[in-house]
């Protein structure tokens, strides 16, 4: 038994390669044959480094190892998506091999983790503790992206004391963007988002976004009433001073992207009104069961372009994440 | 009736100048007879604004307004100490009239608010939801340091999760973390000390610390475990970098003093680890009630080094302040 499966790695030079690995299962893992993986931002940043890339798979358990039955309800058949984002390791009890964020160790080494599987392929043995079980109303291709980026937007929603009728700032549409605006609207909550231009206005309305600002040269908001969370998912971090004077007392500030940058948070305004920069990278476990099911209660998904899982399509799909043009999450069928 | 008062302000030069004043009680307002009153950091700030300085006070109530009797539990006798800072207020139900801190609108005019009370001098009208009764075990020149300075190490510490048995570090020793380190440690958590040198060691271990690093001219923290939070008790910001190895995930940290200046946040460890920058000046005013309790029952006091409150003594208290000598908190007493 055990799983033969194709993998898409990255490369010294960046150039995507195709590998092939065998992989027994392991007394707690599952093997996943795979149908589709989400493309996510954080697949650019270990593209030149040897190590299998995809972390928002989605497929079916072809095997399970010997301990699954008494540590996991997961049983061969189910259709799974996985969880691999850094906090879902750090929160949960996951095997090293559950996914690539896991060896960042600092940010120096962000990026140089060096493992022979990944979501872009074809299987893969995966540790069950990382496995999530999709519900029926969720598509396979709409599954994939809500596994990391929607758990990194679901895990400030969720986790961090919000509630029905707060508004919450999204700062971008994109990849993570245009999952927020779904999900704090269908939360109840007032999603006020900010975007550089007037060009995704219509379309943040109608995934719930209760307000809309165009912020590209604009130095001071107008008539903004305060927001309670800001959700930063722009790849650039923007200058906080435009919306220190919109943050309501003890708001809380996420930078959602990776960044090698520094932000500078001007001390003062912080200790007079209380806000928080709240570093999240992902959700609990638990937290990302309770997404999916929201998300299948809400009918919320992600708009996503599709790619074939092939070495075209793969170099095709993150070209085109390079460039800023997917519209608005990529996801690789097999 | 109403109460006759001296109050020693600020100016533009800098001077300490002496003031007269009389004020009614207003309905909601209690009048304080003032016999103490702890300097704060946040005096300097305001030593160039003409305003009344002081917002430590400690004195026993002579005359209550309309009102009092239904929203407060404050009598005509009772012993009270001023709590203002600024989250206080926040969260409070405070009258403008009720601190010196409440008019900093933004970072800009912090230090600028115009104000013809304050509690230096011989007695305020102050809004008694500010107010609050001093436990008969601590004393009033004790009571006077723990009213902003005591709540602003509290409000970290028991608002924010934090549980005994977590490892809490502590920079700086001084009018903040001599009481951070006294609380954290009766609180049941372990109190890790970083200071410049090896100078206060001693006295660190004596308020209760579990562990002392001097930080000079080091570059890496050697053998220190993790630590779930960290508080920034220094005027001058230090550089995270060198903290950031020796964070838990999840830590909170908490920049507890004014500064006009910025932190450079590093993104990426606080995505990947879930760090927090906290902002926090103070505590809920529920808080404060159970900080004081705490106090009483633990014996948690200020190391305090009296002046009397006259302009010499206000002078001399403030010089001593801004030269960093004071050991660890002054006191003004009538």
């Amino acid at each position: 038994m055990g799983i033969d499966f194709t993998v898409f790695k990255g490369s010294k030079s960046g150039e995507i390669l195709e590998s092939k690995g065998h992989r027994d299962v392991g007394p707690t893992q599952a093997l996943v044959e795979l149908s589709h993986c989400g493309v996510c931002g954080t697949d650019e940043h270990y593209k030149h480094a040897d190590q299998g890339l995809g972390h928002e798979g989605v497929g079916i358990i072809k095997e399970v190892g010997s301990l699954v039955e008494l540590i996991s309800d997961l049983r061969v058949g189910d259709r799974v998506g996985m969880g691999v984002s850094t906090l879902t390791l750090l929160r949960g009890p996951c095997a090293p091999t559950s996914g690539q964020h896991f060896k960042c160790q600092n940010s120096e080494q962000f990026g140089t983790a060096n493992l022979d599987q990944g979501c872009f392929g074809s299987g893969v043995a995966w540790d069950v503790t990382a496995l999530f079980k999709i519900p029926d109303e969720i598509s396979s291709e709409s599954a994939g992206p809500l596994m990391c980026g929607g758990a990194t937007v679901w895990g400030p929603l969720y986790e961090h004391g919000f509630k029905a009728g707060d508004r919450i700032g999204i700062i971008g549409i994109g990849g993570l963007g245009h999952l927020a605006i779904q999900m704090a609207s269908k939360m109840g909550m007032e999603a006020v988002v900010f975007s550089g231009t007037q060009s995704k206005k219509e379309e943040a309305f109608q995934l719930g976004a209760s307000e809309f600002y165009a912020t590209k040269g604009v130095t001071k908001l107008q008539g903004v009433q305060l927001v309670d969370g800001l959700l930063i998912t722009t790849s650039v971090l923007p200058d906080l001073a435009l919306y220190l004077p919109i943050l309501a007392p003890f708001a809380k500030i996420f930078p959602l992207t990776i960044s090698m940058d520094k932000i500078p948070v001007p001390a003062l305004p912080f200790v007079l009104y209380g806000y928080s920069i709240i570093g999240s990278g992902g959700a609990h476990p638990q937290s990302i069961k309770a997404m999916l099911r929201f998300c299948a209660k809400h009918d919320i998904k992600p708009v996503i372009e599709k790619f074939p899982m092939t070495k075209q399509g793969v170099n095709e799909a993150m070209k085109k994440l390079e460039e800023g043009k997917v519209r608005y999450r990529g996801v690789l069928v097999v």
